[in-house]
């Protein structure tokens, strides 16, 4: 399979995952990253990358933005948000982090694919980001026959992370639009040093 | 505009850039990277983040891979690959490094907008990624009219950051098939702590 | 109190520190370096940055070295060797991340002031390094009476994170010695990119 | 020789680069400390972890700090400070974000070994503290006679980074004394997860 057809069977399926989306979920989440005092990412592996992306792009709209495990991240309030992003939603890591940003009052929002999992359960708001689902693992074009086996060709978390990846970017299209941000307004807050 | 429509957006943008992707690039960057005794991995601000998840599922593969700045990367030889990333292929610290891994002779494949960049001249191979170009600009359908002002919703380097991430997943795809790796091989390798 | 002076009163303290070391500790954590396939770096915060000071070193000297949380990390097997450092020994993203590596069978070595602490429990191996004590904090010469209240001003984990990092390099100066490394074979092995 | 015995060796020298500190470089970093809008840490290797820990206090200072390269730095302007770690002065990444800063009017104060360096140069302040300097290389306590050659015991910039550690910590001492800040206030600002 050239790896062409690989990247449009990837985008093909991160189209039918954005169809599945809660519109109303999405607006509490523009709420609540608008009424937050502060946003703080959360994420391990892959889902952490997308998620300081995320922090990257917040911060050029000149919302107030951490990621939990850099050094500059102060301590949590009940005015924060937390943004927590795992898939699977049982990240032993982020789900005990939760708890504690929780047990402080923070408002805890959580982009899973799973909104009944142990992070789903202690959150106060819930994105749903579809990953591959039972019926896709059967009927999925990115498997392949490779030694009369079946293997799915986008492993482990990988359509949920470049899902996330693409929602978040939403995201900051509809912050920029309420902010009135122009894209010259997040250039001017780029990092000048990278 | 909704949250939704922007994805889209993003999505149709992507499959376009895909179309444009020069598959005789894509086949040199699968075999370098199988004749790469390591492969180090270096990009600022996003696009290094999509350089280290993409690290990250080459060392599932079973491949040894580093990420310049981390603490355990190595010093490099003339048997090394170094990949590269940068929209503009003008990043000061990205530009500056490649030089330095060259003078050790390793190899340098760089993925960029701008093969006639700084980066792209000093580069053994190149995979080009469009992010957006000026035709784009003008018939942006991220772009939004705010008050009076027409403005990209896709700021930056962002579509050329997401772009790259699902390319990145493509090539996985490909090395996958070519080493008969599956799932369940990147699944053993996944980190035990994270 | 001018700078010179704490700084003074901090390396007064770390030498204090050291004389209560144990040599049998250190001996055994010498052994369990070089009797481990691959070694793996724990820590939060500012005893994580000492955790990677380390692990920069033990790659230099040709081991095999890994930091939790990086994106090279891969997974541990029961030859696999963690090293922990917590001076509570009660931080609970290095408790739980512990807890799992001793359930894939590493052997967990802990560096903290508290050897029965919830993190000393699980250990095979500790190493006791005292930070204030009680005694400290009453006769502490980094004491400053201000606004008639007495403060330290070696806050928090301070003297535990100066006495680890220095005590790291002990250990580097021990191993240079058992493995007939010297300097020039460090440098040479320093990371091209950094 | 013993892990102690070296610990305390480089115990000893860290005491004796203490002693040549220049206490009105110190002043003046106090001060601009306290004068700038926000501060920001640059260094590469074990000089940026040092960096990073200090940072990690400034803000539970209560002092606005960054450090370049993590997600959430932000553009500099004219009214920050930016303190580069370099001990020889020539590290090529630090240097060149160095005039990247000054192109936009940041103060820069250098902490290195060489204060002649091409970092040295081009900082508005600098502050020495020596690393080994030729005279230590002939007499160091730390050298070792492995197979019948003298090997030094504390490679690389083991003794300036470790002295920069200390060295940032007597600077925080000052300034809780100044800002008349508590160790309560620090811990009430250390980070909620980590």
């Amino acid at each position: 399979m050239p790896v062409k057809n690989a990247m449009l069977a990837i985008v093909k399926h991160v189209s039918e995952i954005i169809e599945e989306l809660d519109e109303s979920e999405i607006d509490t989440m523009i709420e609540e990253i608008q009424n937050a005092n502060r946003i703080f990412l959360l994420g391990a592996g892959r889902s952490g990358l997308a998620a300081r992306a995320f922090a990257m792009r917040l911060v050029q709209l000149g919302l107030t933005a951490y990621v939990v495990g850099e050094s500059v991240t102060p301590a949590m309030t009940n005015k924060d948000l937390l943004i927590a992003v795992s898939g699977s939603g049982e990240t032993t890591s982020v789900v005990n982090a939760a708890k504690i940003a929780k047990g402080v009052g923070s408002k805890i929002l959580t982009v899973t694919s799973y909104p009944k999992s142990s992070l789903g359960k202690i959150s106060d708001y819930i994105v749903t980001v579809q990953g591959r689902t039972k019926i896709d693992i059967e009927r999925d074009p990115l498997k392949n026959q490779i030694e009369g086996k079946h293997a799915s060709l986008t492993p482990l978390g990988t359509l949920f992370e470049d899902t996330v990846m693409i929602f978040f970017d939403g995201i900051i299209a509809r912050l920029m639009i309420q902010l009135h941000a122009e894209e010259e307004d997040l250039k001017r807050r780029h990092p000048t040093l990278e």
